[in-house]
């Protein structure tokens, strides 16, 4: 039997990289799958899981014989270990990521692509606010869409074979060009998060005058401010690497909220109901 | 049999006058329900539905034998409602309503109540996006707090029957003062409206000129933004009448975001994670 890919080494496998692995089992798309990390103790565990069938200590042995190495780590970290990864890769192969972020990561990376090796940078627009190998699973990818953003590099046979893998654990591939990857997520996914943390640190700073104000938060508070449970490290490395688009969307959010502060203080019946209209508008035709 | 409520009247039979009907009945609290409204169409679903026995249509008629009349229209509605049912309700009936703002409430309401008659403010925190008779469902109400906030006015026995309605349909009841639930309201419900509706319209601007940027949300923005379908008849009249906690609120949003929004600028790695980790434990106590 021919599988998709022979040999799949992820390094990170965590809720991102280890729901690729068991994607790709559970479709019967791939051969062996080689873990790579930094903890030992999440490595172990996804081998208890079978998230994985093999730990390699160190990236340059773990990549050696894989036809596919996704990096699945924390955007600022990709570079160095595309870095490690990359001299010691067999030629055909390819490296893909998922990192949220693309130009930074694209601009760090590409140079360091040796010839006959192939990089395709991708981001799987799916997750949850969970982390670690405990938290990954087969089905994450279904009915999601990933990015894929070549650039006038990428080799079109990869590119194809990294759709192929997408497809195989349920995902529609849309190809982008970098920047506009960039923008559309500052947008719709970043700029969501910095709200959220922002709107719980406040709250939660008001609490030290009114007790426990946490404590009366009904579904509608713990829904809206759920992707605050996110991980910091991979969000402080977003704002660090989308920065420029980042702070465009937030001034944005910024003249909007004023805006409807500057309606709220005047009592302007009118606009505020024109306000939450258009909203609900939007909204709903999304549902 | 002793019902709690032999005739119980719901000025507004939407998500939160119909459940309260639907609840009540379920727990076989209730004689007969008697529905007031101001469109036909909704009573007449509302009717259909079992949500309500009869419909009347006058608010002078309908709550003239009610033994409970529970007001659950727009916040800005209800004085003019409540000043037209108290002459007409019965000696030792009792008004109690749902209203998300109580302080106006209160201060339009408590001057029109006659001698005889028994008036009990109150806000169920429970809620869904979804309005109209339509949306109302028995358990709305279940494993909920409902806040009750009785003045120096208000009559023990009173607040003992209103109190029981709400452990009836499953709720949790808590008494606090009107000026503490209208701070505590507007940092927990009404500011995080105030920001989902302020997202949308930004990421939705945003869209002119970077086309279909509402088809790339993930589950993520979906989720975030679901706040954002409320009505906005019902927030219009809660960003008019609670307006000054709201302004406050707003304004320490504010300053928290603007505080991140420098982090970013600045790449300052370190705030950013502790800013990140300090709303992640907020939120996840609150888990
Ligand atoms: N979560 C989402 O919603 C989402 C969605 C799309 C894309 N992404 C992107 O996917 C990537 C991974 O995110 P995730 O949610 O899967 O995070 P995660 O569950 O925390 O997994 C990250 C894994 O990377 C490992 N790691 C961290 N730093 C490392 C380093 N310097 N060297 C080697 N391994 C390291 C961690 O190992 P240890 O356990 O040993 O620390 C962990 O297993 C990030 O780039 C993120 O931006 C996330
Ligand atoms: N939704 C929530 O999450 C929530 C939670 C707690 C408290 N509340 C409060 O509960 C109240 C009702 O909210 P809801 O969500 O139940 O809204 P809803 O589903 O829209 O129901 C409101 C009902 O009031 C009727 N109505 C509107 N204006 C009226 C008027 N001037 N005279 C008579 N009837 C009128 C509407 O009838 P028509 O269909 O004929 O327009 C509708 O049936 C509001 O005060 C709100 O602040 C809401």
């Amino acid at each position: 039997m021919n599988v998709l890919v022979p040999r799949l080494a992820v390094v990170g496998v965590g809720l991102i990289g280890g729901s690729l692995a068991l994607g790709l089992k559970a479709a019967g798309a791939v051969g062996e799958v080689v873990g790579i990390g930094r903890g030992r103790a999440n490595l172990e565990r996804a081998l208890e899981l079978g998230v994985i069938d093999r730990i390699s200590d160190r990236v340059e042995d773990g990549v050696a014989d894989a036809d596919l190495v996704f990096l699945a780590t924390p955007v600022q970290t990709l570079p160095a270990i595309a870095a490690a990864a990359l001299p010691h890769m067999k030629s055909g192969a390819i490296l893909t990521d998922g990192g949220s972020v693309k130009g930074s990561v694209v601009k760090a990376i590409e140079p360091l692509v040796p010839a006959g090796v192939h990089f395709v940078p991708g981001h799987p627009i799916a997750g949850t606010e969970k982390s670690g190998a405990e938290a990954a699973f087969a089905t994450l990818y279904r009915n999601r869409r990933c990015i894929l953003t070549p650039t006038a590099r990428t080799d079109r046979g990869a590119l194809e074979l990294v759709r192929q893998v997408w497809r195989c654990v349920g995902s529609e591939v849309v190809v982008m060009d970098v920047q506009k990857h960039d923008r559309i997520l500052g947008a719709i996914s970043h700029l969501p998060h910095m709200v959220a943390y922002s709107l719980v640190n406040a709250v939660g700073s008001y609490d030290r005058y009114e007790e426990n104000i946490l404590e009366y938060s009904a579904g509608g508070f713990r829904d809206f401010t759920r992707i605050a449970s996110s991980d910091p490290t991979m969000w402080r490395d977003i704002a660090l690497t989308n920065r420029e688009a980042l702070l465009e969307m937030m001034e944005l959010f910024e003249r909007f909220f004023a805006e409807l502060k500057e309606d709220v203080r005047r009592g302007d019946a009118e606009r505020l109901f024109e306000f939450f209209l258009r909203s609900k508008q939007s909204r709903d035709a999304i549902l």
